[in-house]
């Protein structure tokens, strides 16, 4: 089976279902970019997939940057002078800014406040904060919680350690006909939060389950990593594996119920940009393709001018565009299995396209071989309709000159990649096409 | 007498005229792509211009085609029980399938049925079909006659004949100052149609007729041909020939009262694509200039990636995107004086810019050469007003740099081809600019 | 102090002020192409800038044109038989043609017609008419001053001189860094007119009054010349220098009310093109940019096809777009010094850009470099909001590959210049920029 059978086999709304169900079991671990929590994610991946868990030592040096410290964290809350726990690490992860230095002590609510953080403009959403390079600790409340503190004392309390250890991230090779590689990036570094980015952790998780079982094209590098300090520090550890990459996409973001949006790779017509574009202007949606912009996920380190690759992102509503957005209302309800699936759908459409972009050139290329004799058009002429299916093939055969793709010729004729792949098929086989040898 | 002042000095109304009227002296000539149809035709526009008649036999090979046998037809009918003609050939030569073979028997409805074609959605009207390359027979009725042929049994009689033979076409070829050539072609294997194609056979004698008596730059090549077979056909036998084709012109269609419409070639951006732009943006009606698509008439050939001629299909509504396409309403009185005469008058717009799309290089590149002196601008300065002339000359002397081609200065300025042609005139004749040998 | 500190320094409403008053100081004089009332301009500006007064001899050839003879004029008038001055040259220097031949005549109304020129749409306006290479002589009257004459004999007297004598003209260098040039053109042949072309002197002087108290990149050459004639006696004296001319502009007509207009050069993509463009569309305001015509001021010159030279038009209103144009309505209330003082801060931030627009190469271009360990960049991390000083600094980053000027990366980013400017400037202090040697 290949990939575009598959895609036509598949039961999408049960995947969304299954893609559901996983997030909701990753959803409780307290994940940041070094620490248990991204150990204990990759472990429940590599029930799905056998992913290699790679550890890189606290202090390696990667390009500009370090690899940190690393964070990991038992409890936190902040009493009040009844001994209450009126902020609680066991009821949100998010309670805590992430990588926080531990600390025990009293203070007064005039020196707890230069560590509070809130989101006045939704008064009951716990925010999300980090604090990865300075060192610092503090913590996020609704800020209907905080406008409940009264004055007075309270103890704090953040049992965490950051201490040398060792940054941990998934990697997943499958190998194709082709040492040519299509890499597929998520970031895994994020705690509670589902759309951002336990929805792309598990589309790019079950991509690869679906993948293993198909015969490639292309090999296929599946990254299960922390954001930025993640994409570095294998870009630095990989350096000699770049140029095998081909194509990219970094995915996140892709469960909630917003249109479709693709970021372009920094080159703006790469393969991969025009194949998305491809599928999303296909799919009958609304959606948005946006210019390279070198802010946003991982595509900032693999775009950078260094190593420019093909990498773009692919998400629904844009980071930083919808409210939830790094809140604790970007929860299971957030994310919901039909969107889930749509976008793992369209990521199979596009990854379809990659492995059949082929070159063709036509057999016959002095004016229009003759279809009719091999079978291939109707046999009563004149009317004034012509079927879609023969309108392909006269696509493919007149474009087929060795310098357009399957891709071109189905941007030049407005018909869908399936349709003219289908066509060169048949044609194929008739022996009017020959592959060009890239 | 050179094309443009012919274009000025025509009385178009009344040359609508005489082109309807040869229209209507071909219209009931039963056509295909063989036989005495076509010959019978050929003779007629012999009456206009010396074209040669070539004769190609059956069987012959013709890159991936093989020329089909000669079809001709004496009579054809489908009796009822009571002995009369019901369905008569001698009424519409529509009537029957062309190509079909010769059929006498007797046979009940149901048996007919699968020999009959018709219109449901025109009731009143006759489809045209063929069936040139399956060996088959068929009746076309109007969707009103069909319902009206009660249960019973049938007398079908089709005195055709499809033996070895000849495929005819027709070929004026006209010797101009180069051996670079204009191609301009036309289908002549529709029965009785007027707009597809007698308005297209006929705008292409006219066209012939006129510019035979001009002094050309290019040599011209008129073919009459049969659709596809025909272009094949012709590509077949003078390969030698294609490359001395620099712009071409599929001609078809050109009656009916909807707007003009371009087709541009496979390349897009051929001089030919530019030149028939350029005319229908300054003829001041509607129009439409679309991008090539390798279904339609020969230029499907001409475009076909081994040769890829710059030759682009004039029409007034596209095939197919009329209901009387293609039937018994594509008759004399769907095809118009005015509209045919309209049609005419953009293609001799259109072979005048190729004629006089001459490069120039300013004598005097440094600084505008003072016009004045010459008697080339106004003497009293300072009103606000330019005269569009004096635009021109300036526009001729500031892009006759050597790299611009007179049709590329009247699109940059968007001033018509006719205004810089004669701006380049006169400044020709005031020696301060010098023709680039190409 | 840079030209950007300049900028943000200035008090451009009082600036506005000044220039407005300079322009009624210079209103009155009656200049022509040649003659006094140039050499009294020119005297004048030289107590702003101390510019250079070149004279060039009457009857030197300069490419196809001659300097011509100089003009220069006492009095002229219109008597009425009571002999009262009904047209009064004291009155307004616009009431002669420029270039008028001396006259002391008596005539008939019927012969004196004429030589009459009035505006019967603009019944009290006198219109501003030039006869500068055809010798003849006339007067420019209100419409309404021409309806009351009666039929009857009238004294004429133009006490003008046409004589051998010299063509003047003002240039200022300064000279900066590099011997590569900006060109700054203005006309300075109209009479009592405002905005032609007054507006321009002035902005220019006041251009080069300022930027001679600053350090320059580039060095600058401001020409105070006749036009048409003057740009071309300037570039045939002065071929040699030409090819330093990096970036130039004409400026006209730069103090009604109109929106900002730029014409790009005959390159249309230069990069005085794409600064002026950059600076209107970050104005806020309403502005046209409009592509190369031959036709307009002095650009025609420096872009005719033997020089081609990176030289836009800067205006509000174009020429002969507004009906005030060249008529006694373009008066000192037509200009006002808040649009005046406008265009003034748009032309240095087109300089600003010009002389700041730098290539740097990222020093870090593998992945971002780490701003936070710089103090670059936020140390709190997770709000959805990134800072615009922290955008600017990611763009730079990625597209400083040496192949994107700062304009380039403004463009691109869509971020203004002066946003990229100071994120550059940090980056390059952080040592992560090196500049590119050009």
């Amino acid at each position: 089976m290949k990939i575009g059978d598959l895609e036509k086999s598949l039961n999408l709304p049960g995947i969304g279902q299954e893609m559901h169900g996983l997030i909701a079991k990753l959803y409780p671990i307290c994940r940041s970019i070094t620490g248990n929590g991204v150990r204990e994610t990759l472990a429940i991946l590599r029930t799905l997939i056998p992913l290699e868990v790679k550890e890189v030592p606290s202090g390696t040096q990667v390009f500009d940057w370090t690899v940190p410290k690393e964070w990991n964290i038992k409890d936190a809350y902040i009493k009040n002078d009844q001994g209450e726990r009126i902020v609680d690490f066991r009821e949100s992860n998010l309670h805590v800014v992430s990588y926080s230095v531990p600390v025990r002590a009293r203070m007064h609510l005039d020196e707890l406040k230069g560590h509070i953080f809130t989101l006045p403009e939704h008064p009951d959403w716990i925010p999300y904060r980090t604090s990865y390079y300075t060192e610092n600790w503090g913590f996020c409340l609704s800020h209907n919680q905080w406008l409940e503190l009264g004055d007075g004392e309270y103890e704090v309390c953040i049992d965490s350690s950051l201490q040398p250890g060792y940054l941990t991230y998934g990697e997943y090779y499958l190998r194709g006909e082709q040492p040519d590689e299509v890499l597929i990036s998520c970031h895994i570094c994020h705690p509670s939060l589902c759309n951002d980015n336990l929805s792309g952790v598990v589309l790019v998780a079950f991509m690869a389950k679906y993948l293993s079982q198909l015969p490639l094209r292309y090999s296929y590098r599946f990254l299960f990593i922390p954001g930025t300090i993640g994409s570095i520090t294998w870009l630095s550890l990989n350096e000699a594996l770049v140029s095998r990459i081909k194509h990219g996409l970094v995915i996140a973001g892709i469960g909630d119920q917003g249109r479709s949006t693709y970021k372009k790779s920094r080159r703006g017509d790469a393969e991969i940009d025009r194949a998305v574009s491809h599928v999303l202007k296909h799919s009958g949606g609304d959606y948005e393709v946006m210019d390279f912009i070198p802010y946003g996920y991982d595509e900032r380190q693999f775009c950078s001018p260094g190593f420019n690759l093909p990498v773009g992102s692919f998400m629904r509503t844009p980071h930083g565009q919808y409210p939830e957005y790094h809140t604790s209302a970007d929860d299971l309800s957030f994310v919901q299995p039909q969107y889930v699936a749509d976008s793992f759908g369209k990521c199979l459409s596009i990854l379809n396209i990659l492995e059949n972009n082929t070159t063709y050139l036509s057999q016959n290329p002095k004016c229009e071989p003759q279809l009719g004799k091999r079978g291939l058009y109707r046999a009563i002429g004149g009317s004034k309709d012509v079927k879609l299916s023969e309108l392909a093939m006269l696509w493919v055969l007149n474009l087929s000159d060795g310098d357009h793709t399957l891709l071109d010729i189905a941007d030049r004729s407005s018909l869908e990649f399936d349709l003219i792949k289908d066509a060169s098929d048949i044609l194929l086989q008739s022996g009017l096409l020959r592959e060009v040898s890239q």
